[in-house]
């Protein structure tokens, strides 16, 4: 058993990463952290918890870990938190596997730009692997630091990957249209958030200016070996979880749609959560699953690319397990299905 | 056109209120205050009136209402705030109705001990008209203060009162279940009233402790001439608008479906808001309409009462408009259909 | 007051109809057909109008509605039905604003194409004016046969036609990503729209197969004064009501978003309904009126406009209630404010 | 490995047993019937199987499935073609639970009254076990067929039997005020049960006349070795899933809230999956789970119970595994958690 930690534990990705890993054969968790004042049961601040775990969260002290025996930790604090923390752990030999945004980028000028703020832990930064394991699968493996990926980026990313790897298509032509349910926001009460205010309503945000979106371009650059830019829009949908996102792309040749399935059949064809179908997903398809469905489709000679996926499960804490089991060679599949 | 001014326009009542008199006929919005030190435009607090109406905020001063002439005033503002602020214009001889809580029980002993505060306004509050139009429409009629009721007591009096007046029920035996949509909670963001707390989810909430029992008690003691009291649960449910009231009472003679259907019939003769209908009715009847609808049913020898009503409308501004009708004379329909 | 009637009174649409005809001042609702066999009360079909409306419905006959002194219809019949029945009302001299799908195309072919079946009144086809008010208000007013618009062109159309009528954009790059609520499916159940299937998802359907694709491509040539293609994806979300498109399109020149916004506001300036808006828009902030929002964006030199509307009211009912204002001169707002 | 067959694959309890069968250690999923014409891939009916199950439904065949190897069967099948179908598996000595109504009422004229039909299998009814394991756990394990409880029934029962048990309550007073999600009406699309329809909408149905009372009535009065009859009020809530249930009855002794939070506690202290908790639960808190929550308050000396669980988790295929999980002599977690 294999005892592993939670990071900033009041959060939806943390329940469900508890969820998770309560089912999870390797594993035992011993603490679970918070950074509020007091130091409520877990199960108070997560009342679908009851009775099924019994820890009091406890004040994040990197040495009380380690003498707890901690191998393990997931961090599920918010990003600028996270990198003032996590090294304390990593400089134990703990290995973690981040879920904030703090690890994800790989140039820390790009991390300013659109955090906000320095980064101030580039040592870290430069070891990190990104965590996607359909793509850097190998380098999870040994991992000591993963930056667990996005929600909208795994959809983005892997709803792409097939045709941008085999060059397929024209890189200046991506249009991603991406909707989300409100767990995507957090759990931190806001007006946009307020049941009346989004209930019953769709509605564009951060058009032009997501975070995730250098998180795209990131790695779809690196499968292009060349920069790709997008345009990505983000919508917030009367649902609590789940994203569907709607890409667009022109092919630099011509495809049937069959030829296209074929090609991500063969793209992902080792990959256990990745469900290239034949009809139109939905995201209830997916949901507190860790799959990730995409088909295609070719209109007017554009390629639309259809992907859903739970945005909870597969988007944050689902994969984070996924790239867990990776790590400790253990099957993806354990503690996922 | 009378001159009015809507005091606390941020929320939700104060919003629905606005957009029933904007197609009021006999009525000028000539200002609207607000509490938050900023004073942006009204439009700006609700996109919905973006075009509609053309008003900054004001901080509330009662001279510079009355210099601007306002004749009326609809009191929008939170418990405790609206008893510091309407004496000011009442005294100027202002009309009002106050859509909180502080005007509506006679008794300050009790309000003190439901809402954990005394009341400071003994005087006005011995002048005031609890503003439930179907029974005590004569009052409201001549009043200068009318307190607008609360949601679910309008579906609870209603809903009851030709079987109390009637003497036909025990009244020891009265069991109110409501259910609510979570608008009427307010717009202020809190962690229960996030998206995906309450998304997906039923529960109670202050049982035995919810702040309109006394309110119900009260008038349907003066309906009885003897003291009732009721057991009353309200409970969250995920959709914007709308009330569901299901009253349970033992009758003390036998009654048919029919004769019950008739005898409130006869009781709201001549009332073009209350429905008295054969069918099991839903919220959605009602939504976005001054309609009130009740069905009854027998079971067991128990009398079913089941109640809706939209509980920003009928349940808070659309009553208010009409007993602003009565005030004036109008046809009590004007501007509600 | 016109003598009205409603042929199809069992649908949303018809329902969202009655409601703001009930409050048009210059109206009289004097007769609402069914194809059903049995004719029920207007109310029974529709519960929300218990009380409100006292009408049977009745079979169609062409000669009873004449004789009853019906002036003026509006059909909420599927389409196909339309075309089948509308003649016999035309050729009498009756003036119709036909909500269903079968005037809106010029081309019977097109028609053809699109609806797999043929079209059956190639004479009252040709007549017929495409009824988007804010393209087409002149020949509205004088045309005997009005075709009402679909829900999600109004948004694409709209959207975009500043840039295509000044020539702004490369019309071959036009992407329309619209997402609607499930009322625009209609109120005939199926699995689709069974509640536990499309609550808590999201997907799309039809993809480069719905059939407003010929609509929006017919206005916006027509405007451009040449072909125009566009790719059409709509999705359903789980609300009742709202539509939001996003739609991509390259500029041929430069632009600044305040320059665009401008550029909008002059194209509207003389337009009720349609408000440009410098804010990213929701739904909710045009749920239950006619109102159509747009705002628009810049994003790697790609415009992304941002349209929302009430599918039911804007986007059928209540544009069928301003053609009508404007086929009898009265103020574009009558009962629609 | 258990060999297993689910006949009646099409509806929501044979896709949430069927996710919980994957997961099940001791399973194996032989064989699906379905009673369609054409027998597609179960995968096909539930396209979030797509991947996790490769086999085709089947048509019904009794020989076919003992020639399968068919150990245990689930019925997932609607009431009265239960009883058709069943008795040719338990002639051949497969154990069964039924999740349809055939077999939980004991006496056949209260299923002809309720369920407007005579029941046909007499024989088995009598040996039938009703497969509520927190009431009949014994009986269940060396059952041959076990009628699996309603989802009401098993709040408002569970949420009794101490009271009853005890004999602590007036058994004339019992209220049972019920709130459901949609999905406990099914997957066969109505038009009460589409999306627009109750979406934003809440109403009661079926008042008074519910299937599910006498199934309520049958166990709390052998429970208190007398006859007990209630009131039950069942409501349509705009969610996908969960029971709240509401309960309501008069002590015929004095408790403070704390005393009978002890008793229940007690009561259910070797039970896993019922949660006895101080707090007001939320249906949310058991979604997904096979758990269901408890608390109790005292308003004006009535107890209110308050009870909620996941109508198709804990409410059918959740407690149907469990009831598997004894009869087979499992940890009653196994597969649940």
């Amino acid at each position: 058993m294999i005892k592993i930690a939670v990071l900033g534990g009041s959060g939806y990705t943390a329940l469900e990463l508890l969820k998770i890993l309560l089912r999870h054969p390797q594993v035992e968790i011993v603490a679970v952290t918070s950074r509020q004042s007091e130091t409520p049961a877990v199960a108070e601040l997560h009342p679908s918890l009851f009775a099924r775990i019994n820890l009091q969260c406890q004040p994040f002290d990197a040495d009380r870990l380690v003498a707890a025996g901690i191998q393990f930790v997931f961090g599920c604090l918010p990003h600028g938190v996270s990198m003032a923390t996590l090294p304390s752990l990593l400089d134990r030999g703990i290995r973690v596997i981040d879920l904030s945004a703090d690890y994800r980028l790989r140039d820390a000028n790009v991390y300013a730009q659109w955090y906000r703020e320095s980064h101030t832990d580039l040592a870290y930064l430069a070891q990190a692997v990104y965590g996607l394991p359909e793509i850097y699968g190998e380098e999870i493996s040994t991992a000591q630091l993963v930056a667990n990926p996005g929600c909208y980026p795994q959809t983005a990313i892997l709803g792409l990957a097939p045709l941008v790897a085999g060059n397929y298509i024209e890189l200046d032509s991506i249009i991603i249209d991406s909707k989300s349910g409100v767990s995507g926001a957090g759990r931190t009460p806001q007006l946009t958030f307020h049941f009346p205010e989004c209930n019953e309503s769709v509605a564009a945000y951060n058009v032009g200016r997501h975070r995730h979106t250098p998180e795209i371009e990131q790695v779809l650059s690196e499968i292009a070996a060349q920069p790709v830019a997008v345009i990505f829009t983000p919508h917030l949908i009367p649902m609590d979880r789940g994203i569907f996102s709607t890409i667009y792309c022109r092919p630099n040749r011509s495809f049937s749609e069959g030829r296209l399935l074929d090609l991500y059949r063969d793209y992902y064809t080792k990959e256990p959560f990745v469900r290239v179908v034949p009809h139109l997903p939905s995201t209830k398809h997916c949901t507190g699953t860790n799959f990730l469905d995409i088909t295609l489709r070719i209109v007017r000679d554009t390629i639309v690319v259809l992907v859903c996926e739970d945005n909870l499960f597969r988007g944050a804490s689902g994969v984070a397990v996924q790239n867990f089991n990776r790590m400790y060679g253990f099957n993806q599949n354990t503690g996922l299905i």
